[in-house]
Parts: structure tokens; C-alpha cells; sequence
């Protein structure tokens, strides 16, 4: 009794203290904590999760750890809202904010994460969060969805002194010398202006890895996307009519291009800008027959919309008093913060999910470029909503919650689906959709395959056009070492690598060699689906403990300084390392980490902890492959299907090979959530691969061919 | 009896009117009504405004008018601040919003007018103000510090029908036509986050001119510079020493061009970046006895600063609790909102003025980039000063302050001054500085200087380097047309005549022909000092009646369609246009409005009401003269002194030639103000010029030489 008595003073004393500072602290899971701070938005990006936290895999990681005390973050009503302000270590590196394209690395900067159609180095991006990780293991959260700014150490307090180096002075004589931040910041500074409280979730480490996991597992762990979902998706020219459709399709089968995807643009609604939603009978005379027939050649089909609602629209009527008091190009902005709208959005889609399409793309739910005093397209910030959230609130988190009324429609059809949107935001990590962006810088496009880890999300650099045959397939390589295989020829005719300039492309002025462009794309293409196994393996991983697919090398050797702002090469899975070229490289400097790798294509064996020129050929994957590794490639097939049986030719690299696992369902529907999944363990036995079947899944996905040794 | 009982219940029932409304109508000045919503912020820009209204000259333009009633005007609460929208006919045109670079007409932009060192088209400008005019004759103006954004007829209510096309959809394969806005607005929206309630201030026309000039009159009236002011002002390398000042101010009088002012920049201090304020010894042994000898030669002196106050200041500690919470390069940010911070301030600039310095460069008064990532220098918004201002608040004001306590330190010594400025806002219109930019495009240069008078502030578009003769000449004949004719060499060792290119100035290499160069410059110099009367005539009458010196041609002749975009010719007072041309022009084409124009230099006549190519040479300046136009050139002066007496040549332009009027007093003091000052028409009769002086201003400024006649 005396100690239970003493337990309850010190409770009492520690929320005496904690009501003194107008904080309370709650657990939302294993090192997952929220700090309150006067009284905070109703509507928060967390109040929008809609899955529950996955508990038993937070668990595995522990209570963790901080590299300072919690209550060292300093949280403070403004005179326009709070601050926060968080220790900050010398030597600390931070990361995230969402999908940023222009940086990686964000310490000496100040950045402004809202959503933006035009990423820019400010912070503006198709996916804004304000969350970042630090290389000294722990994230910080806040979770709101007003317009933040974020200082990363480039603020000096009053108080604080010697930021700038004192004594005799030196007179510039140009602006770059003038301006350069030689100021040394002792906190990241956040500004949340208008809110009347806050909620800031710290993420305990030990390290990167673990804090990122943890957020996903919060939100309901990563997406696992449909197998088909990971082949080959092809949208065809946004006018095409059912004819040109089909013989798109043909192409595709005829050529033995592997191609799972079509996806079909503007052209086959009756309105559009904004969308009526109505199948367009002078384009598609029997979409219903198309479908059938796109289905017994195993393509799924993806139709393009996005979610602004037409007069002449079915879905217009019932959504007037369920959307903004603002429209955008004459039509509705759906308050999909509504479970009402919801539900009718989601509802008028089920009858094209139930004629068998698989998959939306949700166009333009990001926001007109804010920096751009022209296209101003979008709902404004002014605008208010029948949920109480005004505009620049849905603008942060409109691209989700879109995303999620239809994955949960796609959910209670127990049907899995992959879907392509333009905006996200927190707490996205289980929904089943691929950002994509018109940016179209291809280095970009690789750093964003390095920054999507930090932030529950996933990339597409999707390929159209290209400069030269040299930009094509190193865009190809690209995507198809990204989570998301797509070729996006909503302007052009054919496909781009029978020619990749648009004018001739929509003329059907073919380059000379396209038969070539064509053997070496399908090459490529193939490689990809060599691959799915393995990718589907590691969006398993991804699923139940948090890890995420595409992670760069930070993530994982973070002690390792060499990576620290290394945003050009990235880890897919456990044991393979992306290495993508740009147009310019013929030949690319590589870091690889420590240990042992393969070249993937040559097999050629490179000591770890050094620097590399390497060269990989147009139809190569620039892949590197960890020493140890039990590689199992598949037999290329051209469309994944529920039945597919994949034929494994695995490859051992290195003398000390590891088991691989492997992950079986049906593919296509929850029911693995319900425990309907094998996982396979395949590991080397006196020269043969062995492979280690548990679960209660029927059928059989996966067989081994056989194994081949590189440096046995 | 019966009589004031009707109106008192007439009062009675229109103040039920509005109080149901939640609104308060009071006027200002003559055809100036505030409306008040709800409570609005403490600290407005009005509030800040130290200038009362010059209400005698506001009733000379009567009550005014409105095109549409004014309770039209929406003002709503919403959850995250207040919103207005104000009524938009379908052919009105608008203008304003400050010191806008890279616009001048705003129909169909969506803008924010926030403060920026690096001018955007989104509105980020060097002064911006939440205020605009229309070609309707009318102006709105939102009393607010907070960041807005203006939707001038890009928004579409969820009711307003018929915005876009409806009808037949045809899919576009582009994004420049999938994005081009089609919405017709019939309304200016304006958000104002943050607030708690707002002033909408509306100037009543009957027409745009005289919007402004209310605006101006509201203000104190337009600021009347020194004299000296409009001559040529110099400014020195930034690490120049005492010699070196030295040298140069006897190159400019032994080579007898014409310069008033000397500029020093951040080498004068001993510790810049941020600044200490005290003169440094090392560089400047003796500046007393270097003042000296400058103001011998008649050189007026101007200092750099910036506001940001270094450790090693006399005014650190006096300013300390005084200032933000935040230091920028390690030193205070003064909150000039605070009466003590201003007071404390001048005093210790007082003993500055004392020496003879005649005027201040207010450097880095406007913000970072805030479109960039990096270079984030400023206060940041999340600051928060004693006063009670935010960051954003005080950035939106905090150049205009400081000037104003500049300038009112200059006042209390009854000197006037003419001071150099990086940012401004609201009710400036009285304040003696000129805005000046590092952007240097020439193109917006010459766009503000036709901006700038919807907006009651001064713009300088200075000149350093360029990148040939045509680009040098060009750049300096427009700041010869400007309000501010200013050399900014604060990186060049030799005047830009004699070369250009940065680097070769700095190591001495003199273009071939630098001589030739030199003898241009100094006649188009001369140009200048000839209009010094004509200008200043000008400036009074921005002073006393409102109207600007410099104005585009819609402001004059509103209704002549061809002039309603036209953002590269100005009047300059009443007689004079101006049409600069570019690097890249050596004809262009130029709109003259009705009536007939002479060209300044070669005297040729053109008809109004048409477009023509033009020719100008590079030393002579781009002028168009109104016919009937006596026009007072004054043979010109090395340099504007008290007892300077201004030799005039007159130019009878037509047959019908008018009076003009100049202004005579003694050029410095703010005795003006007083009634110490003369007016004086000249006007031809018999074929002289006839001189007639009113007034009780004892000095004599102003002498007729003689008169010419172009087209007798």
C-alpha cells in the first residue's frame, strides 16, 4: 500500500508538472508518443488514419529511445498560433517532409511542406508532411494539417550567442556571400500558425529504420499492392477511342511486351474538366465488350478521373451538399472528409468496380501551383467545407482522403487495388497508391525514390517522352526499378520507345532502329518482371514490420558518412542496390556500403566502403546485389494473374549465402490480413535450394527451377 | 423637430442594418469609407501611419462614387479568418497591389502580396499592399498586416453557374491547355487568415486618378524630396576606403558630371552583417575631416545600413528589450512598431545627421527569399515582438517603419531627406525614400516604374553593370526617367561608363573608347539636372494634390483601350512621356494616346491615338512632349545647393501653348510646410515667357532665360 501510495504522489506530481507546462503525454503505441498542448485542430491528419495502429509488430521494436530528454521540446502559444522548437545535435543530418524533390538532406534549411502540382526546393510537394527523422534515431510529428514551416537549425534565439562568427569584419561584395546561412541553429524551429493547441508525436528510435517503421505500423503498416499490381502498367493517349484501345492491347500480346496494366485517360468520359464519371458511347460504342476482352487477354484496366464533379455528372446531385463552397472548372470538390461523401463517392464507383475495373488514377487532387499567379485551378484556401475543414486544410490532405475512398471501396469488394494519385500526406503508408508527377526531371524522379521511405509513401517516375534514345532507357531502367512500372503515354499515339519525340510519335514517324528500341525495352521490361517475387516479398515486409520497399542507403548506414547525403542510389528490399543513370552518365560514380556486392548483370564482385565509376548498358538494370544473397528471379510472364505460377531460376551470389523468403497468397484479395498467406523460406542445401513452405495458403505460387553460383 | 426625429430614425434603422451585418461604416476622409468587421487586429498598417489625413485637399474631390452599392461588398467570418468579395463587371480591368515586378494588369491572377527580396509574379514583392484599383474608378484596400491573397476573378461560387464552357468535351493532351483558366469570376475574392475581424477601406473614384490621389491625401499626401534629391546619386565600392571615396568625388567634379549624392556602403562600419553603426577607424582615419571636404565640394552623403544591430553596437544593449526574439546574422531585430524602439533608434542616428550625413540606404529591410530553401536570413515568421507583432506582421511593415524612423529623425531636425529603401507598404505614400532591387531585369524595372503609382511609393531602377554599351545606356536612360537617379556601384571600383563588366572594372581595364562613354553619360546626366524644376514641380504636386509623378498611361486615359496592358511607357508629370527601351530594342513600338506629341529630342511631330517605331538614340533621352507644353529646362548644375539658381531655357512645344507652374522654395528644410514656399505660372505672351510668383518665400530659384519654339 505505502508503494502504491508513493506511485500515485509521483503520478500526481509528474502530471502537476506536465498541466503546469499546459502538456499532456500518451502512448499510441510502443515508442510512438503524443504530446498535447492546449486545445488542437478537431480535424488532424491522424484523425483521418483509417487503420489501426499494428501493435504486436511496435511492440518488437521496444520502448526505444530519445538522444534527449522529451521534455526538452520546447512547445509554445504564439500570438498567431504555436511553435515548437526541438534540441538539435552538432553533428545531426535530418530527413523527409514528405515526398520532396529537390532535397534530400534538410539540415540548413527552411522548408514549407504544403502540396503543390510543381515540387519545389521551398518545401512544395505533391505529398507534404510535417514529419522528419534524424540520423540520431528518433522522428518528429506534428500532426496537423495547416500550412507549417520548418527551420532546420538556421534560426539564432536572442539568447543565443556566437551563431555567426564575431570579430573583425570582412566587406562582401556579392549578394551569394552576403546571404550564405552562416548562422549555427541549436533547434529545428516549427511554426504552426493558426491553431489554438497541437499535437506533436515523437517517434523513439533506437535508429531511422526503427523510427519509420513505427510510423507506419501506426497508421496500419506499409500497402501490400495486388501482385498484377507490380508489372507493367501502360495508359494509352488521352483521346484514344475503343478501337484504339484494343489495339493497343494487341500490340502488347502480339509483341510479348509484358504488360499487366492498361490505363485509360480522359477520353473515356462524357465530360471532363470537370468529370461527368459516364462512360462516353461516341468513343467506347460497347466499353462492356472492350472490357471483356481486355480481361481474357489478362490486362486489368485503370481508368483516369479526378475527383472535381460535373453538372452533367450522376454523382452531382447527391454531392452538392457534400462538397466546397468553391468549384474547380465548374464542378464539385467533394468533402471527402465526410464519411457521407465518402460513402456516395465510393458507392456510384463500386458499379465500375463491379464491370471489373481494377484501378483508378486520381488526376490533379494536388492544388494549382501556389507560386504561380496564373492556372490558379484549384479550390482556394478560402474555401470552407461542410466537414469545418477551409481550404488549405483539405488542400493537405485532399489526395488522400480521395485515395482512401476509393482503396476502401476496392477493400469491401475484397479486392486489392493500385491505384495512381497526384497528393498525399501523413499516415498514407497502407493505402494502396503510387504518387506520380508531370515535374518530369529525371533526377528528381530519383531522389524521390530516396526520399518516399522517410514518409510512408511511394513513388512512380512514370516515362513518356525523352530527349534521345540514352534518356529513354535510363528513364525505363528508372521505373522499373521503382514500385511502380509505368509508361504514361496520355499524349502520345505509340509507345515511346518506338519513338520518343512527341510530334513524330503522333505522326507514326517510328525512329528508324524501333525494332531494336522495342527488343531492348521488352528486355528491360522483362527483367522487371523477373523480379516480382522478390518485390512482392519486400512490399510483405513492408506490410507487417514497417520496412519500407525503396529505402535510400542512409537509412540503413546511417553511421556511415559517406551516405549522409547520398540521394541518388537506393536499397530495394533486403539485398539489391539501385544505381539509376541519368541521360548525362554514360559512366556513374557509386558508393557501395560495406561488405561484398555483384553486379547484377555482369556478376563482377566490388569491395563495399568505396567509391566506383561503373557503367551499365541501356538494356541492363543497374542493380548491385549484396554478397550472401539467394537471388530467386522468375521466368518473365506477361501478365500476373491469380493462377500465375512463377518459376524461380535463383542465383547465389557470395560464398556465405543467406535464406530468402518469400511471400504466397492469392495476390488479389485481404483475405492475407485474415492469415490466408504461406511464407517460403528458401535457403542452399548441399548445392539445391530448399524451400521451406508455413501458412495455410493452398495454392502453390512459387517453384524452384534450379540455382546458379556467382564467386562460389 | 419632425425633421431630426425622421433622420434619427432613419439612422436608427441603418444602423440596425448594419449591426445585424456585424459591420460599421465610418469615413476616413473625403470619399474614403472604412467598413469594420468584427474586431480587427490592434496594429494595422493605418494605425502605423504617422501622417493625418490632408483632409482640405480630400474635399476637393468630392464625395465620390461607386459602380456598384457599397454594401455589395461581402465580408465574411470563416473558421481561419475573414474573407471578402467585392464586386467584379465583366470589362473591368485592375490594377495596384504594390511595387509589383512582373505584372501590372491582374485580371484572371490569383496573387499574395508579401514582402520578398526576390519580386515573384505570385505577388512576393519588395512593398507590397493588400490594395487595388480598378478602371471602374474605385480602390480596395484591406487594413491588415496579415499575409492575403487576391483572387481578382479566378474563383467560382458553388452557385455561380456557367463559369466554363459547358457542352461537348474535348480531350486535351496538354497541360498549358488543360490548366488554362477558364473561369469567369464575377468577383475580386480576398483572404485574410488569422484575424479576428478587418477594415476594408474604399476609395471612391470618379475615376482611378483619383483614387490614388485620396490614397496619397490620406496619408499625409506624396512625399516632396530635397531637391538634391533628384540629381545623381553615386554609390561607392562596398570596401572603399577614405581615400578612395576621395578620389572619387573629385573624378566626378574634375570631369564636371553632375552628382549630388555620394553613397558609402557596409565598409564604412566597423563590423557589418549585422552592423555596428560606428565608423571605422581603419578604413576611414579622419571622416570628419573627409565630410568635410565632400560637403565643400557639395556632396550630400548617404550611408548603408541594415536594421539588424551587432553585439558590438552602442545600440545593442539600448535596444535589447526592445527588439524580437529572434537575431538575424547575430543581431537584434529593433521592433520600430514600439514609440522607445524608433526614439532610441534615430537618437543615435541623430548624432550621424549632426555630422552633416544627409541619408541612410535601409538594406535587407524586406525578407529572404521565402520562395527559397536556402538563404533564409531574415526574422522568421514565427518571431514575436514586444510590441505584440508576429513575424509575418512585422515583416509586412518592418522597411517601412524603419524608414519611417529615419525620416522622422530627419524631420525633427527639419532636413529633409531622401533616403534608399529594400521594402514598403501601406501609407508610404508621405515617407522621402525610393525602393530599389538586386533583381535587375530591365524589363521589370521599367514595369515598376508604372506600378509604382497605384501605390503611393517611389522606385529606383538603378544601374551597376550591364552586359554591353546598348544594355548600359538603355539602363541608364531609365533611371534618369525615374524618381531616383542612382549609379549602385557598391561592387564596381570605377564608374560602369568606363567598363561595364564586373571583373574588368575591379581590375581596372577601361573600355577602348571609355572617354566617348564618359562624355555620353554625362550628357544624358545633364538631360536629367535640365528637368530638376519640371520634376520637382512634379513631386509638389504629388505632395499637395496626390497625384504621382510618375504614372502609366491608364491611370490618364483610362478609357483608351490600347493602354490598358501597356506596363513600358509612363508620364512623367503632366507633359511628359516616357518610353524606355530595352537592351535588345534599337526601334520600338510605342503607343502615344490623343492629342499631338513631339519627340524631346528631334522635336517631330506625331499624332495620338496610334502606334508608331521609334528610334532613340543612346544618349538621348526616350521623351515624348505633350503639345502646348511650355517646358522649363534648366541649364544644367554639377549639383543641387541651397542657393542654387536654376537658369531656365524654355521649349514652347504647338500652337497652343499652356501655363506651367513650378514650385520654389528652399529645397531642404520642411519649411513648406509651413506656407514658406512660391508658385510659380509661366506663360507666354507675346512670344516671352511671362513669369508670375506667388507665395512669401524670400529666395529667388528660378530664372527665364529665354524661350524656343518647336511647331510655332
Amino acid at each position: 500500500m505505502m508503494q502504491m501510495g508513493k506511485l500515485w504522489i509521483l503520478l500526481l506530481l509528474f502530471s502537476v508538472v506536465l498541466q503546469a507546462a499546459g502538456e499532456q503525454r500518451k502512448e499510441l503505441g510502443a515508442g510512438v508518443i503524443c504530446i498535447t498542448a492546449g486545445t488542437p485542430d478537431r480535424l488532424t491528419p491522424y484523425g483521418f488514419c483509417g487503420e489501426q495502429p499494428q501493435n504486436e509488430a511496435l511492440k518488437t521494436f521496444g520502448d526505444g529511445s530519445l538522444p534527449f530528454e522529451i521534455d526538452k521540446i520546447l512547445i509554445e502559444k504564439t500570438s498567431r498560433g504555436y511553435r515548437v522548437a526541438v534540441p538539435l545535435a552538432d553533428d545531426e543530418k535530418l530527413y523527409g517532409l514528405g515526398l520532396q524533390a529537390q532535397s534530400f538532406e534538410l539540415r540548413g534549411k527552411k522548408k514549407h511542406p504544403i502540396v503543390n502540382d510543381t515540387p519545389m526546393d521551398i518545401g512544395f510537394t505533391h505529398a507534404p508532411e510535417p514529419f522528419y527523422v534524424s540520423n540520431k534515431g528518433y522522428g518528429i510529428l506534428i500532426n496537423t494539417l495547416r500550412y507549417t514551416t520548418f527551420y532546420f537549425g538556421t534560426l539564432q534565439q536572442k539568447e543565443q550567442q556566437g551563431g555567426v562568427s564575431a570579430g573583425k569584419s570582412q566587406v562582401e561584395t556579392s549578394t551569394d556571400k552576403l546571404y550564405e546561412n552562416k548562422t549555427i541553429g541549436n533547434a529545428v524551429w516549427i511554426d504552426i500558425p493558426g491553431c489554438q493547441g497541437i499535437e506533436v508525436f515523437v517517434f523513439k528510435g533506437p535508429d531511422m529504420k526503427t523510427v519509420v517503421a513505427r510510423y507506419n505500423l501506426l497508421c496500419g503498416g506499409g500497402c501490400l499492392p495486388p501482385m498484377w499490381g507490380l508489372g507493367l502498367k501502360y495508359r494509352v493517349k488521352g483521346d484514344f477511342n475503343q478501337n484504339e484501345v484494343m489495339q493497343m492491347s494487341r500490340y502488347f500480346r502480339d509483341k510479348r511486351i509484358p504488360c499487366d496494366v492498361l490505363g485509360l485517360e480522359p477520353g473515356w468520359q462524357t465530360q471532363t474538366y470537370s468529370c461527368s464519371y459516364l462512360w462516353n458511347k461516341e468513343r467506347f460504342s460497347n466499353h462492356a465488350a472492350m472490357l471483356e476482352d481486355l480481361f481474357s487477354k489478362g490486362f486489368k484496366v485503370n481508368l483516369w478521373e479526378h475527383a472535381f464533379v460535373h453538372p452533367s455528372s450522376p454523382l452531382y446531385e447527391p454531392l452538392k451538399q457534400l462538397s466546397g463552397d468553391f468549384k474547380v472548372w465548374n464542378g464539385l470538390v467533394p468533402d471527402f472528409a465526410l464519411p457521407e461523401t465518402r460513402k456516395r463517392f465510393a458507392d456510384y464507383h463500386r458499379n465500375l468496380v463491379k464491370e471489373g475495373v481494377a484501378a483508378f488514377k486520381l488526376d490533379e487532387c494536388d492544388n494549382s501551383n501556389i507560386a504561380s499567379s496564373e492556372q490558379s485551378w484549384s479550390f482556394p484556401e478560402l474555401s470552407e467545407f461542410p466537414s469545418g475543414l477551409s481550404g488549405d486544410e483539405m488542400h493537405q490532405t485532399f489526395g488522400l482522403l480521395y485515395l482512401r475512398t476509393l482503396s476502401e471501396l476496392f477493400k469491401e469488394e475484397n479486392r486489392r487495388s493500385y491505384l495512381d494519385y497526384r497528393s498525399s500526406g501523413l499516415f498514407a503508408s497502407s493505402l494502396p497508391g503510387c504518387l506520380y508527377s508531370d515535374s518530369y526531371t529525371h533526377s528528381e524522379y530519383i531522389r524521390m525514390l530516396t526520399n518516399e521511405a522517410f514518409a510512408g509513401l511511394l513513388w512512380c517516375p512514370e516515362v513518356r517522352t525523352a530527349n534521345n534514345e540514352k534518356d529513354f532507357f535510363r528513364r525505363l531502367q528508372t521505373v522499373l526499378l521503382s514500385p511502380d512500372a509505368m509508361i504514361n503515354s496520355w499524349f502520345l499515339r505509340f509507345p515511346p520507345w518506338l519513338q520518343y519525340d512527341r510530334d513524330k510519335n503522333n505522326k507514326g514517324e517510328f525512329l528508324a532502329d524501333s525494332t531494336r528500341m522495342e527488343n531492348m525495352s521488352r528486355k528491360l521490361i522483362e527483367q522487371r518482371m523477373a523480379l516480382i517475387p522478390y518485390l512482392y516479398a519486400a512490399f510483405a515486409k513492408y506490410h507487417f514490420s514497417g520496412i519500407p520497399p525503396f529505402r535510400p542507403l542512409v537509412f540503413e548506414y546511417t553511421e556511415d558518412e559517406n551516405v549522409t547525403t547520398l540521394d541518388d542510389e537506393y536499397l530495394i528490399g533486403d539485398d539489391l542496390l539501385a544505381v539509376p543513370f541519368t541521360e548525362e552518365q554514360t559512366k556513374r560514380k557509386v558508393y557501395l556500403p560495406r561488405g561484398l556486392w555483384y553486379n547484377f548483370d555482369t556478376h563482377e564482385k566490388y569491395e563495399g566502403g568505396k567509391y566506383y565509376e561503373v557503367e551499365f548498358g541501356l538494356d541492363e538494370l543497374p542493380l548491385f546485389v549484396r554478397d550472401g544473397t539467394l537471388l530467386p528471379l522468375a521466368e518473365p510472364v506477361q501478365m500476373v494473374m491469380p493462377e500465375t505460377v512463377f518459376h524461380l531460376q535463383c542465383v547465389a551470389f557470395g560464398k556465405a549465402v543467406r535464406a530468402t523468403e518469400l511471400f504466397e497468397d492469392d495476390g488479389v484479395s485481404y483475405n492475407f490480413e485474415k492469415g490466408s498467406f504461406n511464407k517460403l523460406s528458401l535457403s542452399l542445401e548441399k548445392g539445391k535450394v530448399r524451400m521451406n513452405r508455413t501458412g495455410n495458403y493452398r495454392q502453390k505460387r512459387y517453384v524452384v527451377k534450379g540455382v546458379t553460383f556467382v564467386d562460389k
